[in-house]
């Protein structure tokens, strides 16, 4: 399907994304560039890439698909360093959490040349970063959110919803406006509440002894509190006013909460919880919808 | 080891308790008692138990072991139903998440013979409740926490220790105090921030879109928010003091997050989402320590 994939930013996304393609047999050859020279030979010795590229532009340099797999407030300085290759033919894709700071620096920085770039983001991911936690199965069964510009071309959105759903992913379309909303819904804020609370148990003088007695709620609810900080910093402060909107909502249902425990109604507070218990209890991921 | 279990309270915690010692041979017998005949019935018909008891007193009645596996906020009137029988050398246990209120009770019901009592608190769960759900490796590698009284007979105290660590549990020790603090910040309060959040976003106008892209980070951070809402209204209700001033902290610690974030401070939040982040990757569950 294609003669070279070029990835830049050879960490956990891009290089799943890499042997997802290998695997599927959708690549002849891929090309691998990451800021740290080191990183960029791990991926290399790794097997992951075939090729380490000296810089971004020259891992777009013969490319027939490229993923931009960079945190995403390094997406102006990338779309920069590749602007003279981008062009109508070659499908760009990128990976961010968020969308519409990737989305305004690809207008500004490629001007007419924004067309070729599909903005995705593949809802998945691990605790831990890095080329070496590569996975080619990390995007197998996973929902794939794509945010096309009216610019984009209809054959590069074809191509991308295709590849994706070679290796295994749900397609979705939305506009980057509604994706940066939602997932400030459910994922940005749950990390801002892990991150907190993870803190604030740390923090108090019993912390350790307290940590040490721990349970299996308290590892899951916990898990995403471990993930990578240069990421999360981006994606927090790229998306802060929905991620703050959302906190004040968050904040006004455990006011409610508090309320009820702190004036000892019972009723109340079994109804609150078991509005919480009954919706979650019949949620599941990736519930089957309909097509758009 | 025993001649007969009662368990007073059909229910995941009780059933399983009552599994794991039939299958490590520890009991000839089990007899189980609760509110609702049916579930009594059908704890039964499943296996659970051998017998079923018409009253609590009853389930009591010939046992040498005792499982009090009631929502905490039932623990007094339990304690009443079977007080006639509560005499030394029969091991009486419970299994409540809170402890300050359930020895309290204790202490005012059972005065005198309190000693025959061991409150226990095994770290041990589902999201999923009900006698159906019972599960003999519920318990396996997990921590239970004893919090015996002054009075409490020490034989009982190595019995009950035995018996837990006979069924693979890890078997330690502490004041009913320091219990219900360290629980308040390591479950109690995940709990409730689980319950605001997935309440919060349940009931946004756009709610059931947003939950329909939601990934693997926010099923690990909600599984809890599907826990059962009687359990958990008796736990908070009766832990609210330590869980509003573990709420407090919690509240401080996303006041930080969100004044950097709004003030723009790429750094510092970097640095508070980096001390989480290094912090929960160091955590284990069950990290081995020193015994005390």
């Amino acid at each position: 399907m294609f003669t070279q994939l070029g990835v830049i930013g050879c960490g956990l996304m891009g290089g799943s994304f890499a042997l997802a393609l290998k695997r599927a047999g959708l690549v002849k050859r891929v090309i691998g560039y990451s800021k740290s020279p080191s990183t960029t030979e791990r991926a290399k010795k790794l097997g992951v890439i075939d090729v380490a590229a000296e810089s971004a532009l020259l891992a777009v340099s013969g490319s027939d698909i490229v993923l931009i797999a960079v945190p995403v407030a390094a997406s102006e300085a990338t779309f920069k360093a590749i602007r003279h290759l981008v062009e109508p033919g070659v499908l760009f894709m990128d990976v961010g959490s968020t969308k519409r700071d990737v989305v305004d620096a690809a207008r500004r920085v490629l001007k007419e040349r924004v067309g070729a770039f599909v903005p995705a983001h593949p809802i998945a991911g691990k605790e831990v970063a890095g080329i070496q936690n590569a996975d080619a199965s990390l995007y197998t069964g996973r929902q794939v959110i794509l945010t096309p510009l009216p610019q984009t071309t209809a054959e590069l959105i074809q191509k991308a919803t295709d590849v994706w759903s070679a290796i295994g992913s749900h397609v979705l379309k939305m506009t980057p406006e509604n994706h940066d909303a939602a997932f400030a819904a459910v994922s940005h804020l749950p990390h801002m509440l892990a991150f907190a609370y993870f803190s604030s148990v740390v923090k108090q003088p019993a912390g350790k002894d307290f940590l040490s007695l721990a349970g299996p709620g308290f590892r899951d609810f916990t898990r995403i509190a471990a993930s990578d900080p240069t990421v999360w910093r981006d994606i927090l402060m790229s998306n802060r006013e929905e991620v703050l909107k959302q906190s004040q909502r968050f904040r006004h249902a455990l006011d409610a909460l508090e309320h009820v425990v702190r004036s000892g109604n019972v009723e109340a507070l079994e109804d609150l919880i078991r509005k919480a218990s009954d919706a979650r209890a019949g949620w599941q991921m990736n519930a089957p919808k309909s097509s758009r």
